[in-house]
């Protein structure tokens, strides 16, 4: 019974999150009716990452099993057709029996968008945070180097987060202005062997901080060795953030 | 009584266009109603540019008078607090009475935003069009230079443009790849000193038959020529076009 593996893409806006849930609808809920569809029976998809309510992705990464055999090709456009317009299945691959898209994954990138001027853009709306202040991104930059590494990072998670180790190794921190002449946005960009709950938007709502002068850099260290949630900055909202890109080791990658 | 000079940006997609009609709402009927709220007495406004159903804007140009006096400053953060999240008013600013949006401008910079890949994209479906086939994109360029200049435009623009002269000046045809690392947009960008109706999307149209091999670079110098709009490729979609900056002469710039 082959394992498929899924690179999914979707707007989170109009989403309670990637997870089925019963107080409305889920990426999850939508992307199992459609493989059924196709597929002929129930379908039971895992994720890699369990975003949050109003979270994009453009590579979540999915993983499912079926009797059926179905080349990748037919796999992508014949979910697509069955998908609403906010979802699409991007690339699929058969994986080994025990590949889970979870547990196998050995790192993740995600970036978090923000439009940064006085007044807010319609087209930039659904996928960034409004900073009406302009962001001293070369401080937020210096404050975001003391976080890269292996860390213990039980400061910057939810009240709620359940991990019981809260060491985590971040491999890239970088605020970048991708097209300065053309927008004034600002991304953050993070990889990292595994992330807490909430732990990018606790990041991006710390580093916005630093970005406002609220914050300075040495604070930010000490936050970090505080283990103490209740110093970090504001959690960043959801509509910001982007799930980007799962890793897997050499012996799982596509 | 002094003549307001408003920057817009919207998101195009839940309206009829910019024009007020009576068929759904408009971008105008929206902005006049805000600023009504604003100043107090009924408001017309004029636009440099009437976008279709659909098109976005980041910097349409929109003329307006009252008798009463308002900072800049008070006039953009006042009208947004009446507008949807779907426009915004990016700057304002008195001008010359004689000063008209549409018949003072000098040029206009239009974008259309292609998303070039097999499957479709959640989040750039209200702002880009799907391309599936790779595009050759450096023979839509050269396709494009044969176009840039001052030439008669006939046959890109719509059976209904009510125009008298077709002769238009395109300074600047692009096809830009923006950030071809990330993600696999193809934006053209045209600016010229006005516009038939259509022309931006019937131009992208034919040159999109150029990037799928249907239309060669001497047929685009052909169809020019010929000045028949039933040669032309066909009109690209609205939901790609954005308006991105009106130009005024030194007398009545910003």
């Amino acid at each position: 019974m082959p394992t498929y593996c899924l690179t999914v893409s979707y707007d989170g806006t109009d989403f309670v999150g990637w997870q089925r849930q019963l107080n409305g609808p889920s990426i999850q809920a939508e992307l199992e009716s459609a493989l059924e569809r196709l597929f002929g029976h129930p379908i039971a998809c895992r994720g890699a990452g369990r975003t949050d309510a109003g979270v994009h992705a453009s590579g979540q990464v999915v993983t499912f099993r079926s009797e059926r055999q179905l080349p990748d090709r037919a796999l992508v456009f014949g979910t697509n057709t069955h998908l609403p317009d906010s979802i699409a299945v991007r690339a699929a691959r058969v994986v080994a029996d025990d590949f889970d898209a979870r547990f196998s994954a050995s790192g993740k990138l995600y970036r978090f968008h923000i439009w940064n001027a006085p007044v807010r853009s319609p087209l930039h709306q659904r996928t960034h945070w409004h900073i009406m202040r302009e962001l001293d991104v070369a401080a937020m930059q210096a404050a975001a180097n003391r976080l890269v590494g292996r860390h213990d990072f039980a400061a910057f998670r939810a009240s709620d987060c359940e991990r019981k180790t809260t060491v985590r190794l971040i491999r890239r921190l970088e605020l970048l202005r991708p097209r300065p002449e053309v927008e004034p946005t600002v991304h953050l960009e993070v990889e990292a062997t595994a992330f807490l709950k909430n732990m990018v938007r606790i990041l991006t709502g710390t580093l916005v901080e630093v970005g406002r002068g609220r914050m300075t850099i040495d604070q930010v260290a000490a936050l970090l060795d505080s283990r103490d949630r209740t110093q970090a900055g504001p959690t960043a909202p959801a509509h910001g953030l982007e799930l980007c890109r799962v890793d897997y080791g050499p012996r799982d990658a596509p």
